[in-house]
């Protein structure tokens, strides 16, 4: 594996690599963990070389946001993707990534501004963050396919858009939620939670369970009630706070007006000081 | 010359490349003149290939403004570009290059809020247009270098921002302004002119270099003062309406606080419908 820091190296790298042949790319955080190597492997198979990037990005976190906090198990990380056989890690710090004033950012209208992005949530400043780096970071690998996580489905949706929209020609792979056997979606803050917190954790995905299977009883209900009955599950868990609970549709991520499939449920919770996301997409 | 059309074609066209090889690319809103000429001819002088692209960009213009008026002499620019030498010419209609609602923007903060982009000018939607279509193109055509005239200064900073921010690894050349023997710069508004205000036009040219031997001189005088000298050039065109005269710093367009050089003295006039720009780069 080679291990690159600097967008030079691996412009440089990038160049020497012939026309064809496909490159995969996997953008992360790091604080590796099955969801993330999942892709990975998916990539591997699907490539001719495997590109994964480890930068805890500090534009997509609010200040109050745990951007100190963040897990960074830099050698288990890099010892985990040599492994696994990888051949490229890029691993920039934060100066290499932003040596100066960031004064260009990407906004993907519409898509970043609700759920993680609405203003009671994380704001809309996460996603333009998120899609910034991204788009920095296609365009230094210039991968021929990327690979997402869907327990970030708004972060796929507006990576798919953004592709889409400036003409990426990249080819964006939804990936499937890897759980932990109890239903708890693999996420790098897991980590993060206190043993009882942990404990009651999988209660986020069995509300949201819930929810697909009342969009798909027979039984008519309001947005209110079908609301009101994932709310109830969530408010099981002690200490909860529910950031929020939402239907939406799965490619404008438009509010539905009534409890119908398709449809992406999708919710968001504080357990203590740390936040748990995780959606479902319900289909007919 | 091989005639493009939609993204998929370029895209094709440009994965058939090898990946040495250097691709000079000029992006142009098409009514050719000389200015343009100069930097195609400067891009096939510096690269094996050369792109043209010829498209007039819907966003970048305001509700109230000239789109439907630009000129499209679309055979006689395809004429003049063939004659050229031009290898690839990329012309796409609208809806090729926006098929759908375009979610997805560029924005490069601070560079695009001011002299053009000022609210009482064109407004900053103006140049998140602009950067948003190149990003576009460059995505689409990958050159190694791009050429843009300095008459359009701050469009310049607005890209080379945008292309070290993002990472886009262009190589962004800055090529010299055209003029007509009179001064006038070359742009594809001046055939909107009536032989009158073409006449006059010259002026704009004359009071930029006026200001330029102001700050040259070693008399001391107030921002104020200076703008006034300007001012009163620029009055003497009749009918004119002065958008802006501004002095800044090169890099940072923000706003000088006393007429010192090295400045940009940059100036935004309306002749009858039609709006002309110049500018002048003031060393020491």
């Amino acid at each position: 594996m080679i291990t690159l820091t600097t967008p030079h190296q691996i412009q440089s790298w990038r160049k020497r690599l012939p026309a064809r042949g496909s490159i995969g790319f996997v953008p992360t955080m790091g604080a590796l963990h099955d969801g993330h190597l999942s892709l990975i492997k998916r990539a591997k198979k699907e490539n001719a070389l495997t590109v994964v990037s480890l930068f805890v990005n500090p534009i997509q976190f609010g200040p109050k946001e745990d951007f100190a906090r963040y897990p960074r198990p830099r050698r288990k990380d890099t010892a985990l993707l040599k492994k696994t056989g990888v051949d490229v890690l890029f691993a920039p710090n934060t100066k290499a990534m932003y040596p100066n004033d960031v004064l260009t950012s990407v906004i993907v209208k519409d898509l970043t501004d609700t759920l993680c992005g609405a203003p009671s949530s994380r704001g809309p400043a996460h996603f333009s963050g998120v899609a910034t780096v991204v788009a920095k970071l296609f365009n230094l690998v210039r991968p021929t396919q990327a690979y997402f996580g869907l327990k970030d489905y708004q972060q796929v949706r507006i990576i798919e858009q953004m592709n889409e929209d400036l003409n990426m020609g990249i080819t964006i792979i939804r990936c499937p939620t890897v759980r932990d056997s109890d239903g708890l979606a693999r996420s790098s803050r897991n980590t993060l939670l206190s043993p009882q917190e942990r404990k009651v954790a999988p209660l986020l995905y069995a509300a949201l369970q819930r929810g697909r299977k009342l969009l798909r009883s027979p039984r008519k209900m309001s947005l209110r009630e079908f609301r009101h009955q994932i709310k109830s599950t969530l408010l099981t868990i002690p200490n909860v706070k529910i950031d929020y609970i939402e239907l939406v549709d799965p490619k404008t991520l438009h509010k539905c007006e009534s409890p119908r499939a398709p449809a992406l449920l999708a919710a968001a919770i504080r357990l203590g000081t740390t936040r748990l996301i995780d959606n479902i997409l319900v289909t007919r």
